[in-house]
This record gives structure tokens, C-alpha cells and sequence, in this order.
């Protein structure tokens, strides 16, 4: 996904020039977790701010209240590394897709997104933070909120609960939801529960994540890693030959 | 996550207000795939926009070019059905956090952005559509590949079309995962490896789903089921009383 620095048959300027500007010069910019998928924040560009992050592969906006270019993390030193960029069908918006060296929001927080407008239109009170999580993350964050209620006392603990607490429950379960997946293919029985049988192994194998404090970011991480470096077939393919 | 429905100390009007509405009354909506985070497309908004997608959980834009209000769908019946919305710490971005009921561009595809910067900048030819995927999802594109490359006959195949052609292997493997990301739990062992084994368990589950043609985000619609409705914990609780 990284971008060449091979000689260009479409050199930058006709790439810049193919974009839809506003009548300000300006599209959106949109930078994306590599690994999660989370929006981190979103800003604007003008040409000379997408040609920056072009050539520094550092996440670089237009400011339009300062009328500069910034680059996310140049008095912090903490950036947005781009690993590509994908411009949409009209041309006038991209994402930056790329992984920050930090949490991305000067308030601290993953993402600037954590103001949810269905809490603010609820009558109770509301969390103050609450992330725009998509579905793995969402359970990510349940679990351990699982894990905080530990030490409450309040009635029958939740499965969750349950497993963080009993490892060789978790192990057992882990191991009988992995069979589960792999007997209907085994046995060529119907697999109308596949997707099923699956979501019980990524939910068990989650908690066993939150048990060891390794997040599935950590976990996609290492999947990157090894097929952008076609490293999971050889080193598998070899191990294979080898036993 | 949904949008509630009681009435609100906070009504839509102070919310819209509290929106910091650009010159010409807009403000960015992304429109972000709940289970798998695709950011499948972008639009802006006013007010009115805002608020009808409040109203009626419907994507809803303020298209620049008419200069009028467009639900994403409203001829096709295709809708991006909205699970909550997400305001940026500056109030002038906004997630639309939804599931499409059809791929959202009106290329056919997923979603709007599927040309990659990377690939026109690169010297060699490029693929037409190149959708911006995160890490899981190019781990599940790369895994189709091998797949189709299965009736190609070009020397040693790779370790995914090892497993994809041999399901005892696969099922083998799968089992074997499973059991070295447990082991050093029930062992009390270094869990150094923790991410890199459970790594191992998702991608070799991958090639399984792939056989089976299971898409990883049908997997995470039934998690988000499941747990958006404590189903998850209440079931397995159930499950394991009764056993």
C-alpha cells in the first residue's frame, strides 16, 4: 500500500489538478485508522497540502481559520504516517488512511469523534466520553467495562464476567467454539451457522485479549505486518515444509 | 446505540445550534459502515439535513450543487439506516455511524472510494478499482485472490491455497491455533506472543470463512446483534447453567 517512489507516469501535478476543488480551493480530507477503521479526525486540504502529504507521508491539512498548511504532529512530533490515500468518485474528497504515533485528538482521547448526538438526545444522564466505536471495537469496550464491574458485588456476574474470572472456563470455551467452527466443514454438514460460529470464537478469544490487556489493534498490527510483508504464507508455507 | 425516541432535556434545536455551521450553513457528515468501519462516503449537511436524519435515521445530505435536501436512497429505496451520529470536538464534522442496505456508490460498488492515490502515482499499470480497505478487510481481499488464483497453475502454491484446497488441514490448523493462543494462559507462561497467536487463530478462521463464502462483516453483524441486545452474555450465560 505504500506509495512508490518510482519515477511518475502520472506525475503529482496531474493528480492534483484532477481533483475537485471547491471555490475555496479546498476538499475534505478524511484520516482513517489503517488497523481499526476509526475516523481520527477530519479536515480540509487545499493542493498544496495533499501534495505535502504526498511527499512527506505525514497527514498535512489546509487550516482554514489560519490560512497555513499544518501537519498533524509538527510541534508535537506525534503524526499521522500514511500508508495511502483514496480519493472518492467526485474527486473532492479523500481519506487518509494511515496510523497515528499517538492518540490522534488534543483532548487525549483514539479519535476526535466522542460526542455520540444519540446520548445528547437521550433524557438520562450521558457518559462524557463516548467513542464512535464500530462493531468489534464496541464489544472490545464492553468487555472491559466486564472487567471494571469485576470488583462490584451486584448480582449474578455476566458471562463475561464469568470467563474473565475462570481462565480454564475461557480456555475450554475457546477450544470448543474453534471445533464448532471446523466440524460442519469436516463432516460436509450444513454451515448455515458459520458466521455463528465464528462471532463465538473472535467474542471468547476477545475476552482472552482483554484477560492478557493485548487490544485487537495490537492484533491487526501484526496482521499487516506479516501480508503486506507476504510474511504469514511463507513463514506458514515454511513451517509446513519443514514438519 | 440507537437513537432514543423519549423526550429530550436537550431537543434537537439547542443540538443544532451547538453545531458550529461553516459560512454557508454546512457542516461534513461521513457516512461510516457500523460493522466494518468502511467510510462509505461523504456528504455535507445543514441544519435541516441534520435534523431530517435525526427524524427519520436515514442518511440525509445538503446537496451543494441543487441546493437541496437528498436522503441517500430516496429514489432507489436503498437506504444508509443510521445507528447514532457522532459530532468532532470542533462541532463542525459529523459521523453517520449506519449499515447500508445496498453498496452505497452509485458505481455498484461498496463504497465511493476506490481509486488509490498510491496506484496513480505508481509507474505500472494499476487495478481499476481499488476500494480504501483496512487492514481486516485486505486480509479478506487478499485471501479471495488466492482463491481465484486457484485454477491458475503457477509453481509451489502459497500457504492460503494450501489451506483453501485441503480442509482437514485447514480444520487442523484452525484447532491448533486455537490451542497455542490458550495454552500459555492455562500454563502461566510468557503471553508475549499473545497477538501473534491470536493473529494466527483470525487468519487461518479467515480462509475458513472464505471457503465457506462468509463475509467477516456478517460475522460482526451477529456480534453487533448479539451484544446490542445482551444476547451474547444472556445466551452463553444460559448455555452454560443448563450444561
Amino acid at each position: 500500500m505504500a506509495i512508490s517512489s518510482l519515477p511518475c507516469v502520472q506525475p503529482v501535478d496531474i493528480l492534483l489538478d484532477s481533483i475537485k476543488w471547491d471555490d475555496k480551493g479546498l476538499a475534505v480530507a478524511i484520516a482513517q485508522n489503517v488497523d481499526t477503521g476509526a475516523i481520527l479526525m477530519q479536515g480540509f486540504v487545499n493542493k498544496d497540502a495533499l501534495a505535502t502529504t504526498i511527499t512527506s507521508r505525514k497527514a498535512t491539512f489546509f487550516s482554514r481559520s489560519g490560512a497555513t498548511l499544518w501537519t498533524k504532529g509538527e510541534t508535537s512530533n506525534n503524526f499521522i504516517n500514511i500508508y495511502d490515500m483514496f480519493v472518492d468518485c467526485d474527486r473532492d474528497s479523500i481519506i487518509y488512511l494511515g496510523k497515528p504515533d499517538v492518540p490522534t485528538c488534543h483532548t487525549g482521547l483514539e479519535t476526535c469523534y466522542f460526542t455520540s448526538i444519540g446520548d445528547l438526545l437521550k433524557e438520562q444522564e450521558v457518559e462524557e466520553t463516548n467513542l464512535a466505536l464500530t462493531t468489534l471495537y464496541s464489544l472490545e469496550s464492553t468487555i472491559s467495562k466486564r472487567e471494571l464491574e469485576l470488583a462490584g458485588k451486584h448480582g449474578k456476574p455476566s458471562w463475561t464476567k464469568r470467563l474473565l474470572l475462570d481462565e480454564n472456563l475461557l480456555c475450554a470455551k475457546i477450544r470448543a467454539e474453534a471445533d464448532e467452527l471446523c466440524r460442519p466443514l469436516e463432516e460436509k454438514e450444513d454451515s448455515s451457522c458459520t458466521a455463528s460460529e465464528m462471532a463465538n470464537v473472535i467474542y471468547h478469544a476477545m475476552v482472552l485479549l482483554r484477560h492478557k490487556d493485548v487490544k485487537i489493534e495490537n492484533v491487526l498490527e501484526v496482521l499487516r505486518r506479516r501480508f503486506s510483508q507476504s510474511g504469514i504464507e511463507e513463514k506458514q508455507s515454511r513451517a509446513s515444509t519443514e514438519s
